[in-house]
């Protein structure tokens, strides 16, 4: 079965999601985008609140400027573990050790090229569990 | 007055730690270190969510191995917004445009040299408010 993955970003992150979107698509994932319309000087903080809850056993990437609001937004979120990577091995870890499902990036901060390796690289790793999963409960 | 910074790390984050704390003191700054002795193995969201609530008007430095475990416990705290910085122009804007309160750092991803410019950036930059002080309402 597909990957399900839910999508959002907000102005700052609309083009990189859009890009990373189509390559999901090419690729066979099945994608949920939680906002395919550019809404000018949108908030961050709207835009995950929207999405957050429709990521369940999916994963979701999340796009703003920095990656940082949507990080923080997205950890509000009950369930929702966050990770904001700027690069591959960041994403490898915060798959890895703490269990994460959505993934922030920085659309003003990466190239596309980095973007897409950040983001296959978290879709492509798996969680360790171990002593990992004592530490990943206790964020619950 | 002097700047009141409130530090903790687990085992990986340790001894980068120590390292800004020293420098921290020598820079005239009233450091609260909520975790002074080494404990391996210790688990990140335990410390977070100890340190976590010292964080008032003042802010916060939290290293683990990536600074991810750390941003993620952190921002499941209210009244903390936490941001997992890699470079000053992250720490930069998660001040100026997310007014973050806590910084996380990766002990296993940066150099001690990097650690240091990335936390004074972060602690010598302000607010700017705005449209991104709305934002930030959001997110309470």
């Amino acid at each position: 079965m597909a990957k399900r993955i839910v999508l959002t970003s907000d102005h700052a992150g609309f083009r990189l999601k859009e890009f990373l979107k189509k390559d999901l698509i090419e690729k066979g994932y099945v994608v949920v985008d939680d906002n395919p319309v550019l809404e000018e000087g949108d908030d961050y903080p709207d835009r995950v609140f929207s999405a957050a809850p429709k990521v369940k056993h999916d994963q979701g990437i999340f796009v703003c400027g920095t990656g940082i609001g949507m990080c923080i937004a997205a950890n509000k979120e009950k369930g929702i573990i966050a990770a904001d990577c700027s690069m591959p091995k960041e994403a490898h870890l915060a798959r890895a050790h703490n269990n994460a499902n959505v993934l922030c990036l920085g659309a003003r901060l990466l190239t596309r090229d980095q973007a897409k390796r950040i983001m296959y690289t978290f879709l492509k790793t798996s969680f360790e569990g171990g002593r990992h999963a004592r530490r990943v409960e206790k964020l619950a």
